[in-house]
């Protein structure tokens, strides 16, 4: 079965801007000078969350979301509550005590353009900010469904999911992983997150759990193909297009998906992950293009 | 209208240890082993979050719970997500980048005793953790009521509220705050989820709006109460028998009830929230002995 991407490269960079600039309507309503000596935390808020990012997790939510007709409004708040998590995650992540860097997304992370103090404050805020946009009834009308994805949400973040997985990374310095464990690993790292964008989508479009299967596949194909290409892009691409440092896990004698494939073997592992994604969809029509469109991406932003 | 406290310190004491007991429990089934690199993460949210803490937060929620006749397990479950924010909150406070404190409940902080970035994420962990508890269906049965709880729980959490006041009270660093200023801070920083705490059995009681009135009054009152009376064991107090550094912000030149007041008025200030808190619970009989209780107990903490 042979499906032409119906949604070209051009048209994927649109959608991909559109949906970004409601996630950062989203975050924005809730981001309003407080006129006292909150405002700091607020600058360092708005520093962080708007202007910058790929936003492929609310992506991903609002292209889930198409498949069961869901209300793209909806899907950008579930998806901004994610993209939310991954903000917060990203500035912890930066501090001094944890991967000390000094740029993100092209600008310096917010404990160099603040400090260290409004940066966790700043990052603890997104993440209450992430709890207030989903569990709101604008996200969806079922309070039922609204507490699953909090729920879930909660357990895609903490130490099951992303929390957990920072852990791992951490706990593996000096250690040398074989392949299954640097793939557990990533999987709760930065897999966690991503399956949960897609099954956030399921979830509003009440689909019962033996439904999800597909979808779940299709996550975890590209949550792994998303980690493949970013080594192969902390290995090979360019530190200005980049917006951050790279290289920091090979100067830390960190393995990855590269140090331990090769790069040739890493690229192929990563295309033939997108297309076992693709696959996950040939149930779907045209309906599924901007998800198909999406796995393809991954594969070739590192080029 | 004179009252006679029904419930005497010593049962006051016992409530909160079985209180106590129960919280610790429901994070304790949270709190697993995962026999992998994670381990550290989960000690070090153990090491922080069982063993020690007045539990005054969980001891609210059950208490007022009484007056509507709530299930003490389900108010055991939201009072349980309200003492993971304040976990989380004080792991984070007690970093190096925000006041740098070694000894938190007479154990060494969780920088301390781990280190920084587990610190950093296991208060991280505490914060998803709230979440995850208080949208369980076994805390309330009605998903409006879970979602109610969700939303006022961030935001007491955030910006708006906790959050809020951390970030004033650096703002605060090196200037003169007025009774007005410390007041705000105050109620922010401490405030929020104590009010929480209580508005959560109300919210959980089906309470509307327009009669949770007195329930806030006492809230606000005991809140500022207590404040003032840390102020006070801050001002006055022995370090072992609190387990933690005190006089830290009399050594930062940092305004307080105490140094703004003098001792004397600051105590009789205290007193005079607790009667008026008090006050608030004249329509009830001896259901409020509990709140009543720990409105007291508050008074008589600095002793």
């Amino acid at each position: 079965m042979l499906i032409e991407a119906g949604v070209s490269e051009a048209e994927l960079a649109k959608e991909a801007n559109r949906i970004g600039a409601k996630v950062e309507a989203v975050f924005s309503r809730y981001l309003q000078s407080s006129g006292d000596g909150r405002d700091r935390l607020f600058d360092a808020m708005r520093h962080a969350g708007l202007g910058g990012g790929k936003r492929i997790r609310p992506l991903l939510t609002v292209a889930t979301g198409r498949l069961f007709r869901i209300d793209e409004e909806r899907c950008v708040r579930a998806g901004a509550a994610i993209e939310a998590i991954h903000v917060y995650s990203l500035i912890h992540d930066d501090l001094p005590c944890m991967d000390d860097d000094d740029l993100r997304r092209g600008k310096l992370t917010v404990h160099r353009a603040y400090d260290e103090s409004t940066a966790v404050l700043a990052g603890d805020c997104f993440h209450d900010l992430a709890f207030e946009i989903i569990a709101d009834a604008a996200t969806h009308e079922d309070p039922f469904v609204r507490s699953e994805l909090v729920i879930e949400l909660a357990r895609a973040s903490g130490p099951q999911g992303m929390a957990g997985g920072q852990m791992l990374d951490l706990a593996a310095e000096g250690q040398i992983l074989d392949m299954g464990s640097i793939t557990r690993l990533q999987q709760l790292k930065t897999g966690a997150l991503i399956e949960f964008a897609v099954e956030a989508a399921c979830i509003m479009g009440r689909l019962p759990p033996e439904a999800r299967t597909p979808y779940r596949g299709y996550a975890r194909d590209i949550g792994l193909a998303f980690q493949i290409a970013d080594d192969l892009l902390d290995h090979a691409g360019d530190e200005v297009a980049a917006g951050k440092r790279l290289r920091k896990d090979e100067s830390a004698g960190k393995a990855t998906f590269v140090s331990l494939l090769g790069e040739e073997r890493a690229r192929a592992q990563c295309a033939m992950l997108v297309e076992q994604a693709i696959e996950h969809l040939q149930g779907h029509g045209a309906e599924a293009d901007l998800l198909r469109a999406v796995a393809r991406y991954i594969e070739e932003r590192d080029r």
